[in-house]
């Protein structure tokens, strides 16, 4: 048996494409690889973090695994980015799960959940705490190998036209928003809309939508809302923390060299820590500039976040109670949350709230 | 010029090391190293990073670059790791900077300096901020190429035997401390001592010292402090993110195959991902053990966080007044920490903060 299969192997790496070079470089063939992202251009973060993935694997391969990104509309829309890997159009895609969750709602733990996790919490669930194997199992029935490949942080609460204090005050409201925040504050009235980031501003500033969230201060200040909205929310509780993914076709991975393998792996956790950090440190200027040009800084009041989380309590019950995907990665992902929270209560916040007043006198 | 550098190129490769093999694999030589950790082998977190990150290059060769990691002691000793990379006596080591605070206290911004960063804001100035590049101009005078390879996050206050409410309470207690903090308690009284992690608990349990802090629940509880010192103090204010780091010598780095360079980077920010995520997903269940087997939880006071903020502040300006070295990189790094807080302050801060107080109730 153990003969056979090693004369099998032999065969196939005769007949494989490589044909003509030297066995010794069979470990590192040409792969030239299209990637889809969900994002414009215009973005140096979130779509400049698959141009920056793109070039360090060049690095890491003498540029022999190449990888050419493409805009969102370039080869395919924004949200059909999924089915364009799904159905090998590209062999990689770069995108925010939650965009799926007309699909299926179970698609945004892989990216976020109203009131869930901080970043650190997330990173902590998908590197130990078994979220990276949950999510495997889950998008393998959509052709998919997913893995981590950026983070947003915290984001902000959006830009609106009018100020809102009450519950009352968002009945109604035409709401860009992404991912499950949407069905949430569906609940309390708000019109929610998935709208791909670089459609916003015309849509906000022709009226067809009140208010829109995007990520943050860099961001949103290249979208250009603070022109046409001025009230700027905080925080933005339904994405304590937002992930970013890279989807790659399910036969195109298992077909690639196992060092490209683990290349790429390596890449995306890197990507992790740039786009963040990125996120971290251009925010700041950002933020200075939007409130220069006028932008309002509101808080969200209690009132209003102690009723989006009733409602979304109420919402993941719902899902837990008629779709067995959901389930299987919801209860242990709020069990993760509830002791991290425990953790995170005991020691880093305590630091961090030292700093905040320290800071302040 | 050109044709003669061509000329030049092809000869030394054909006088190099792999001159029977094929020319199309000289983008991946053989390349054994030996890497000196400062941690020992029961800490599977620090000592851990390193085997991870040597499986992890391994994985991305096809085991042409091979990395044996050494704990603390048995190439040399845990606070000599540095000169062993700086003189090639290993080519690589695994550490935290203000183990080499005797040589100049500037090595504490490349690890962790008391009331700084967290770990976003660390990330973020190491990635984007210029934090990396003032480092690296730093550890060159010491021929070492320094990569941030691990990240504890925010730390605890370590084990005392009795309880501390007052900065009089400090007066005369031998604590053993790492890094900065040190010479910051000392001027409140405390006595501090730096020891090997390998090296705390007899101490501790001889009466030669009577605290000691080391890192979080999971590390402290492998390490036995609680059998010997029952009160747990928080935050640990002198880490409010711990940064671990590779050390390169130069000499070897540079000759190092361009493609191991970008895969080295690649794996080192895995590995800091990976790191704090093992911490923040174990010291959970750590923590709850540590508790149960008697560990008395207490945060300290506002007076001794106070005095000790202040006591802090005239370090850094002493420091500053006498070493130019330190000054270079604390006043680019006082104003990145002071943006930050104020974006954190903002957004992030309010979010883990909502969720704090929810969680609660």
């Amino acid at each position: 048996m153990r003969r056979r299969s090693l004369l099998a192997g032999g065969g196939v790496g005769l007949v494989g494409a490589a044909l003509a070079a030297p066995a010794i470089a069979q470990s590192q063939p040409e792969v030239k690889w299209r990637l889809a992202s969900s994002f414009p251009k215009s973005l140096d973060t979130l779509y400049g973090a698959a141009e920056y993935m793109a070039k360090r694997i060049a690095e890491a391969t003498d540029n022999k695994f190449q990888i050419r990104v493409f805009a969102a509309g370039e080869i395919v829309p924004a949200f059909q980015v999924l089915d364009a890997v799904q159905n090998n159009t590209v062999e990689m895609g770069h995108s925010a799960s939650y965009y799926f969750v007309g699909k299926d709602p179970t698609f945004a733990f892989d990216c976020t959940i109203p009131f869930g996790m901080n970043y650190r919490q997330m990173n902590a669930w998908m590197t130990h705490g078994g979220g990276l194997q949950l999510l495997r199992d889950f998008f393998k029935d959509y052709n998919v190998y997913n893995i981590p490949a950026g983070n947003t942080g915290a984001q902000m609460g959006g830009w609106w036209r009018k100020e809102i204090k009450t519950v009352e005050d968002l009945k109604g409201i035409k709401f860009r928003i992404g991912g499950l925040g949407g069905a949430v504050l569906g609940k309390l009235g708000v019109v929610a809309q998935q709208i791909p980031g670089g459609d916003i501003y015309p849509a906000l500033e022709k009226g067809t939508i009140d208010a829109a969230e995007w990520v943050g201060p860099y961001d949103d200040e290249k979208l250009g809302f603070y022109k046409v909205a001025k009230y700027y929310y905080y925080p933005g509780w339904w994405e304590g923390q937002t992930q970013a993914s890279a989807y790659i076709n399910l036969g195109q991975w298992n077909e690639l060299p196992k060092t490209y393998q683990a290349i790429l792996t390596s890449v995306c956790a890197e990507a992790v820590s740039w786009m963040i950090g990125k996120y971290d440190a251009e925010n700041v200027p950002a933020l200075r500039r939007l409130v220069a040009n006028g932008a309002q800084l509101r808080p969200f009041s209690r009132e209003i976040l102690d009723a989006s989380y009733k409602a979304a309590q109420e919402f993941y019950d719902e899902n837990s109670a008629k779709n067995p995907k959901w389930k299987a990665i919801y209860e242990p992902w709020k069990k993760f949350l509830e002791d991290e929270g425990q953790w995170f209560r005991v020691n880093e916040q305590q630091f961090d709230n030292y700093m905040l007043s320290v800071k302040k006198s």
